[in-house]
């Protein structure tokens, strides 16, 4: 008889977006003259850049013609993409080796799917708020136990709080050896508090984490809205980081590939674990994807190659322009109208504090209700989250502009 | 300290192709004027069709345009597609809802994920010889002990031999409750071997999994080769099959999309486990694709709804026509070559009986000498493939009426 992971009992039912999509439903369906503007989701909304649709359909060319035509390529990905990247981060002062990058079809899968490379006897520490995927691809590996509903979070699991008080950036766990966290998801530019990591505080978590040989799992798929210069894009920027960390990245943002679908992982070879041999855990990462995956699209990877070519990265910074304007009249707005305002200036999401901490589902009705906006509750992402709000710049202009005077015209505070 | 997970070490080193590819560039660097005929591997060679082609050219024009714009889509694929595949389906007498079919980027992470649904106290069962990924994704999971070179196998597998005396199919196991194994991999029409599975050959599996609540996971990624009316393109057309079933499918064979990356899978509402609620594996995996998974790529989406157009569907038959009748010219020359063949008539894989049962990687090199093909030997796919040969009908026509003929003048058997 086939027995079932008994761990997926464990999760809690993906709650936020599917209740925000019912909540919404039935407010257009009792009010069916309100214009609803979404500033819910953190997706994309302008269209593809022209260097990247040349590219797109340069690749669908080839892959008509048979003296060009390309069946699978190698799970790692194309040459020529992989070197664009160790390209990129050189321009940071990173000097990686081509079988350090990884391409992927998004950070999503990466992040998930990293946690199958440790055992199950690790302990793991998230931030709080997170984005929801560190924390359930560990549950249902077993690695946590059942939702404890008075904590708001999972038995076994290392939360990271990320408040006020400390900048939204999480402090580096106390203690070593067994008290100390041996896997660490890290995400910065943060979702939802768009708080970046600063020197000094990844400095912490990279020495720590050296002193105790644990891994630090680094999504930097939002480092392409970092304007501030002395802020690190990638946590390799910190010295020593290379021999604890794996880092995660995206085109989704970037180059507005959701639906595209492109990412890359970095498994250095420095990198060690459980005193292991150098070179393993790249070793191993390698082994996963020729065994579990096979290759991104070509096309969404010869789109990527159009993406970073000097054009297209000109283009993309276009893109990023537009949704940090609207950050800023999302940051703007929500100043105005008294609101306590964190995030937005380095990242897409800009992270308010509810009017007297109100619940973050009462204040999301109340918001919809009032200016017939949608947003995020901030306790979706963690029981540090409760209180807060998530806004999203993704969105067209006109739609941030409305969204934004209707809460300043409509929303009683 | 991070802890890595123990089971990668019980892995075999992935030897099949790279060997291959070492011995090949060996042998052409001693023998610089040699010109090499490949049909080692299993890939596609001939160009997308134009229907596929115009398909993804509007894909990527809609990606450029504000108005048709599309980022996220939903992670169990486009309704459209599902709609096509459930339609593809019906044409075989086959009733499925939506809810039933994903749409993932290929039938290899498919069949490769899968398996974490399930605890690691199942028992499974594969043919033998068989495609790699279902053997190597049960030994990272822990589901098996380490490689036994006696056997030529993992302990804690249960082999299930195909070989001449059953016609290559796998006799369904012996015994029942604990005796009978838990989770069964099939593959029809089969790689290596080109064997297909009849219907009273499907229907023991089917009667003995529903006894004993095992789950047979179906891979019919070669199904768009067979030819006899007679033989089942899916195993949902033996009755019981969607209680004890998941069935994987993929466009990489059928439509040349081993690049673009785009599969299916179905897992039926009535399938039960562990005496589970139905729809509990149904849900289960869609938990386990939306929160490790972010859809196929839009465009690979897009693409695949054209293959299953009419006209589609009528190109695409050309191109299995295509790669048939390469199959049958292999298996002809092999034949008056004095070789006992099997396959190729419904699969687009030659099984070739070595002379004498030669041990496969002695032929392989005397054939690489001889005659300058590249085979594959079928010790690579497991114990019994030993003393046979995989040759592959994917190619250009030129490619293969040179190597079997080359095979046929210069071989010395």
């Amino acid at each position: 008889m086939a027995k079932i992971n008994p761990y997926y009992g464990n999760l809690k039912e993906g709650y936020l977006f599917p209740e925000i999509g019912r909540r919404v439903a039935a407010y257009q369906a009792n009010h069916p003259e309100a214009k609803i503007s979404r500033l819910g989701i953190g997706d994309v909304t302008e269209p593809l850049t022209p260097t990247i649709i040349r590219g797109m359909h340069a690749a669908v060319d080839m892959l008509g013609d048979v003296k060009t035509f390309k069946g699978y390529g190698p799970e790692q990905g194309i040459l020529a993409l992989r070197e664009a990247i160790v390209k990129l981060y050189s321009e940071r002062g990173v000097n990686l080796d081509i079988s350090e990058v990884f391409i992927s079809d998004g950070a999503k899968p990466d992040v998930a799917n990293i946690q199958t490379l440790f055992s199950l006897d690790n302990k793991v520490a998230v931030q709080d708020p997170a984005y929801p995927v560190y924390v359930d691809t560990n549950v249902v590996a077993g690695r946590t136990g059942g939702f404890d509903d008075e904590v708001g979070g999972y038995s076994g699991l290392v939360y990271m709080p990320c408040r006020a008080e400390n900048g939204f950036l999480p402090d580096v766990p106390k203690g070593d050896g067994a008290q100390f966290p041996d896997l660490i998801y890290l995400c910065s530019p943060n979702n939802p508090t768009g708080a970046v990591m600063n020197r000094r505080s990844l400095e912490g978590f990279v020495e720590k984490a050296r002193h105790n040989g644990s891994v630090i799992l680094f999504d930097a798929a939002y480092n392409w809205f970092i304007r501030d210069k002395d802020l690190p894009h990638s946590i390799y920027e910190i010295p020593g980081a290379t021999e604890c960390a794996i880092e995660f990245n995206s085109f989704s943002k970037f180059a507005g590939f959701t639906g595209v679908r492109l990412g890359y992982a970095v498994v250095p070879k420095k990198l060690v674990a459980e005193n292991s041999d150098p070179e393993k855990l790249n070793k191993m990462w390698n082994r996963r994807q020729t065994t579990f995956f096979n290759a991104a699209s070509i096309i969404a990877q010869m789109a990527g190659l159009a993406a970073l070519s000097p054009e297209g990265r000109s283009e993309c910074r276009g893109l990023i322009n537009h949704y940090m304007e609207n950050a800023r009249i999302i940051r703007e707005g929500m100043k105005s109208k008294g609101l306590t305002v964190y995030g937005g200036d380095n990242a897409p999401y800009v992270w308010i504090e509810n009017p007297d901490r109100m619940e973050s589902w009462s204040f999301f009705d109340k918001v919809l209700d009032q200016a017939h906006v949608v947003v995020t509750p901030g306790s979706g992402f963690g029981p540090s989250g409760q209180g807060f709000t998530r806004i999203s710049a993704f969105g067209h202009r006109d739609v941030v502009e409305k969204a934004v005077a209707s809460i300043r015209d409509n929303l009683k505070i």
